[in-house]
């Protein structure tokens, strides 16, 4: 096991019935905020409602920042900060999923600086502080709500870039499992994906793999992430279904995987990066193809890793490592496919013929993020295996 | 999955060489510190020596405060009390195992109250402020350093009662998993049966038993205890397994595993207390004892839960509930034997015969921690099954 420092801050209220907390518990860091939504989701399932009337309640005045997109876009989130410095906010509520949460903590950011918001995510300026965030989450997916990372598309230059900073762990998170009911089968799948994919990167780019009490967390938790996914494709109105999907979601990126695996790499997540900046694929649908096509490009050199992970979650016999990792990422394929998560590059509509602009798209952040040896080529090499 | 509120707010700095950092870490937190250590293992192992140096270095002055015993008592932690009160500490610095750590907390309650300490522990005060707490843990056991509960032995009263507070998080814990090269291996076993009783207390007494992605958790947290444990006493300076047993013992306790299970008993601590309070054997050895007999008083009752643990953990394949329960009762055994651990009364040097007394003992403890289902009849019937 390498050394690791964890230190997760965030207060985390999961159930029926929290959402009247988000009042009280704002307002403990400030007194008016602005409130930072999606594409009105949240007003359709009745989760904005209680969110205002919690708000009202407690004294806190807000300012409304709607319409934040999946893949956020920077310039809204420019906006964001905008209002926020108009306002003089003094906290930030994020209503919503994933995309909402990322947005919220980028307007935080954002907020307490005269530059742009978009350099810290270039690593041209670090965070030195922000505004409080706290979460009304509606989404098992991206476990921004308990971690201090951000996405970000930037929609001048087309690049997508995550970053994070421990300032950004959200203050307080709301997780009412009842708030997910409505999400659609496909979106479901994508939450699920999106969590395994985060257990999974970690797991098969640990730089120390002899560290067994993260290895039995971690497929726990993909093991999980699949079962309570089918329960919520049966029965979207599961309770149990959706609270161990949304919790796991969140375990699967809170820093708990990740202490004592050394440097490890965010690939999968590179390579998706550029499929939704040029093509604004749902994540989730995005990685579940990626996935694939990288676990394909490792079968051999990762097949010992590939191979203990299927003996555990899908009970492969086979002895010999790389016939084991090929079953496993074969089992692996048909839970997607029975999911109905896409599988191909094609099922999401983008063009074999383009791999190279997107293997080009990936340089910044391959950079950025130091997975320099994510050369176009290899990348390119991963994108012919997605198909 | 029941509702629960998650807020560990404890930093924690894990692996090599993190000794140093306990001096700026506290410096942070208060100037003058009172430092609680045990009977002087950490002076042998050069522990101490490097934690004064640190504290020095970054200009922290101390009060020393050694002496504390396993099974940490009453007496000691008021004479910590009034030394912290007379010297006007800051800071709670607490350098060894769980009782150690246990004792700095109870001391970082008491200072800053004008009434005795114990008052905590019988229910009739409670906390609303405590001094900081730090420590360099130097035994992989109870958990303490990540949570906010502690243990305490009236030595006039010959009770040993728990109690936890939010405010009793330590605010940074030292983890170096070196520090626990020269822990014997009779407690190195002690420690591993620890960490498994506090998950499996949680797992078999769960209101709520639909929350697979907690029970995942639960259970590899058991097996990599058990894996964990074996390696150490193959090689007490295994690196790695003296590492993932460290690891493993934090997260068995500091909330993680409870979350979502609603109320959940701590049946075979409360029965094991009286044990260590009457006899004052070691914690894990008291609690490999009563865990057998617990077990077996609900072999039935409990069949399809402990079969479920047992299937996953030990591969056992009977397919009838309460004959996979009794072999994986048996399976337990065999693992507490092969590690040395005491599986009976006797083992322990406890006459079967006072049984009726330690019942009578748990009484007190059994009001507190609201499990008066636990007659006295019902625990000795337990322990009548720990022979």
């Amino acid at each position: 096991m390498h050394n690791f420092v964890f230190h997760n801050p965030t207060k985390v209220l999961f159930g029926r019935d929290t959402i009247p907390a988000i009042g009280p518990e704002t307002k403990a860091w400030g007194g008016k905020a602005l409130l930072v939504y999606g594409q009105g989701s949240v007003k359709r399932n009745g989760v904005y409602e209680q969110v205002i009337a919690s708000l009202r309640e407690a004294g806190v005045e807000w300012i409304e920042h709607g319409g934040v997109c999946s893949n956020p876009l920077l310039s809204h989130v420019r906006e964001g900060v905008r209002l926020a410095k108009a306002n003089r906010v003094e906290a930030i509520v994020a209503v919503g999923g994933g995309s909402v949460v990322d947005a919220a903590k980028a307007v935080a950011a954002g907020a307490v600086v005269e530059h742009d918001v978009w350099k810290f995510f270039t690593g041209k300026k670090g965070v030195k502080a922000t505004l409080p965030v706290t979460t009304v989450l509606t989404l098992a997916a991206s476990g921004s709500e308990m971690n201090s990372g951000m996405v970000l598309t930037n929609d001048e230059t087309r690049e997508k870039f995550g970053f994070g900073h421990r300032l950004l762990f959200p203050k307080v998170s709301i997780l009412d499992p009842e708030t997910t009911f409505t999400v659609p089968p496909e979106h479901t799948t994508y939450g699920a994906v999106d969590a395994i994919s985060h257990v999974l990167e970690f797991y098969l780019t640990a730089s120390d793999p002899d560290s067994p009490v993260q290895d039995r967390l971690m497929e726990g938790l993909i093991e999980n992430a699949m079962a309570a996914c089918e329960r919520c494709l049966i029965d979207p109105r599961d309770y149990n279904g959706r609270a161990n999907l949304m919790w796991t979601a969140t375990l699967a990126l809170n820093g708990l995987t990740a202490a004592g695996l050394g440097r490890v790499g965010f690939p999968m997540h590179l390579i998706e990066h550029s499929l939704s900046a040029l093509y604004n694929v749902p994540h989730g649908a995005g990685l579940a193809v990626v996935m694939l096509g990288w676990l394909r490009a490792h079968r051999q050199s990762l097949a010992e890793r590939i191979a203990g992970l299927g003996r555990r979650i899908f009970r492969i016999a086979a002895q010999d490592s790389v016939a084991a990792a090929d079953q496993t990422i074969a089992c692996l394929q048909a839970w997607l496919q029975s999911v109905k998560a896409p599988i191909t590059l094609e099922q999401l509509g983008i063009p074999v013929d383009d791999i190279p602009t997107i293997a080009a798209n990936a340089k910044g952040l391959a950079r950025i993020w130091r997975l320099q040896e994510y050369t176009p080529e290899r990348i390119a090499a991963v994108l012919q295996l997605c198909r």
